[in-house]
């Protein structure tokens, strides 16, 4: 096991009627500024049991943040807290939501340009506090110090992380899965499941726990998913799948093991040129990224075979095509496809993507050895 | 799944050689007190490195903290924090130091017999910052918010929680374990064990994670036992057991699931009335707990069998004879006998048990199940 540092001071507050307790964990003193997306929390009944909630807070409101949340909308949200001297921040969404609320409270005291806050990882300073209202299980962002920005105008999606970055607070009722739709449900899922693998599916570190945690955050949400994505899934479905989302992203399995994030980063350049959903980009991803990298994740893979997919022949050479067939197979069960060819996505992206590596020198993977190149022969082996 | 409210702001620093960071991690311009136990720290570099750490810093000592820490001793180091305005607590020791450590901390400002901290759960009023660096993994209260205290002066020995008794960080460094007795070890490793079982072995509340996360925990300590237990252990072997014994008990693998704890309880008046280990004293009482409330455990013992000893037959009837058999080898191979009679406990200590409980009117177990009669019945299973 390598030797790790661990912290994760944010709270949760889990489960049904749990929106209600706002009133207790915030401070009526400070000016509150409620982040949101497209609106979907006014038809599915979280808006109004927020607002309920905060009845007598100073409350302003900043919505129309979109999937894949842009620089420039982010900004104006910026430049509404500095003018209004907004106190803290409420993100009420999914993982887009509460990445870019990061993001705007990292910026408001930022000196400089802050897309330095990705591009160069700059050091933030004072960051406003963050409490967030989950309302789509996928990203882990509600319980992690991680970010990641768009920015239509230069078609470029980037990541950011600190340890200020911690929401306060997040709360999580399973309540709002029943009205997620199935497709973004399965992006959840997949999401999900994905960040566990890059965590998981590398070299051997001998960290029993996190292997075995590891394990059983991918076991569940395979369990679940069946009856998550169906149009009316039970309470405790819910539950499972809003817990999973949560601890395959708070650090809790990944502590002293290498990691990955390959798939990830090749997939953040096909939602920025190419406008995929995110959890998509994964599936097509990831099954490349175990062909190319069979022989660095040999053993994580046959562990992977045997533990999560109850297979314990896929041993050798056969790991690697169990490991791909089973979790092509479990996407596909999503109704997400898995090749770049049934996006309509062609060499020309391919060629792109690998030109932006070369150009900022990007090294990938685990001990950096998903080069420019090797992103290449991943993205090849899924036209 | 239960409704939970989850928060751990404890800071781990882990690995070999983190002793030494010790210099980063505490502020110069507060008086530190470290505190210790029996002085095996000096003999096995502990102590030693703890000082080279703090050079430069104000710290005094105060050391002979006993195993189940008494009272009376921790009064004298409140006496002494008081006097010389102490700022900070630094730990260096194993659960009893710690626990003990937690109680000074909340004994410093405490109007009123800080007794009641335990007997009444008072409430504390400012509790000094805590710090830790662990000598002997078992308890995982460098990670969580409990303590349990003794008082030879009554032979009890009480427990108390508060999310103010975290400490601020711990240092892990699975190299203190080269130089802990077989008999410690075999301790540790038990104690962790059952931490687990009162968090699983309880009613289904079909709260995925948290029983994938827990089986994880113990197929892991079943896993290394053999390999700690040994002179020489890897250190991956102690690595992977300083972990298990933290992740067993720092509510990791118990928000929104019911708990136990009868086990403990019945323990803490073994070891009051006859001074065996706590270790011990669980295996012990574990088979009893799991015979007498096998209907109530039913579905989680057949999940203990299939998941953490690769039983799937252990169904129906069958899962609690497979259980008891399967823990009670698994204790007896670390060197530690299961029954009052290997220790000479006869009816006599239980009746004096089941008295105290009755007195207390101690209702014991998930849903107070374990009532004084019940308490009765697991113990005389165990003659």
């Amino acid at each position: 096991m390598n030797n790790f540092e661990f912290q994760n001071p944010t709270k949760i507050v889990f489960g049904k009627g749990s929106i209600a307790r706002l009133s207790d964990l915030l401070y009526k003193g400070e000016k509150i500024m409620m982040t949101y997306g497209g609106g979907s929390i006014k038809k599915n009944g979280v808006y109004d049991q927020v607002k309920k909630a905060l009845e007598g807070f100073s409350v302003i409101e900043f919505g129309g943040i979109e999937p894949n949340p842009d620089f420039d909308t982010l900004m104006k949200a910026v430049e509404v807290c500095r003018k209004e001297s907004v106190g803290v921040l409420l993100a009420v969404g999914g993982g887009s939501v509460i990445d870019g609320t990061k993001f705007i409270a990292a910026a408001v005291d930022f000196q400089g340009d802050p897309w330095n806050l990705l591009v160069k990882r700059a050091e933030p300073g004072e960051v406003l506090p963050i409490a967030t209202v989950l309302t789509m299980p996928a990203t882990g962002s509600e319980m992690n110090g991680n970010a990641v920005i768009s920015r239509r105008a230069t078609k470029e999606k980037r990541d950011m992380g600190h340890p200020k970055y911690f929401p306060m607070f997040s709360i999580l009722d399973p309540e709002v899965v029943y009205s997620i739709p199935k497709r973004q449900k399965a992006n959840g899922l997949i999401d999900a499941f994905i960040h566990v693998c890059e965590q998981y599916l590398t070299d051997d570190v001998d960290a029993q726990i996190q292997d075995r945690w590891s394990e059983g955050v991918m076991k569940t949400i395979v369990n679940i998913a069946p009856e998550v994505i169906k149009d009316n899934p039970t309470y405790d479905a819910c539950a499972n799948y809003m817990w999973s989302a949560t601890c395959a992203l708070n650090n809790f399995i990944n502590p002293g093991v290498n990691q990955d994030w390959s798939t990830h980063m090749i997939g953040h350049e096909l939602t920025a040129l190419c406008g995929l959903d995110h959890g998509v980009t994964l599936a097509i991803v990831l099954p490349g990224t175990i062909r190319v990298l069979d022989k660095f994740k040999r053993k994580k893979l046959e562990m992977f075979c045997e533990n999560v997919w109850n297979l314990p022949d896929g041993k050798g050479d056969a790991a690697a095509d169990f490991a791909i067939q089973k979790t092509e197979r479990f996407f596909n069960s999503l109704g997400v496809k898995t090749r770049l060819s049934d996006y309509g996505i062609g060499e020309d992206v391919i060629t792109e993507i690998v030109r932006r590596f070369r150009e900022r020198g990007a090294v990938l993977g685990e001990h950096g050895i998903v080069t420019p190149e090797v992103a290449e022969q991943i993205l090849r082996n899924r036209l």
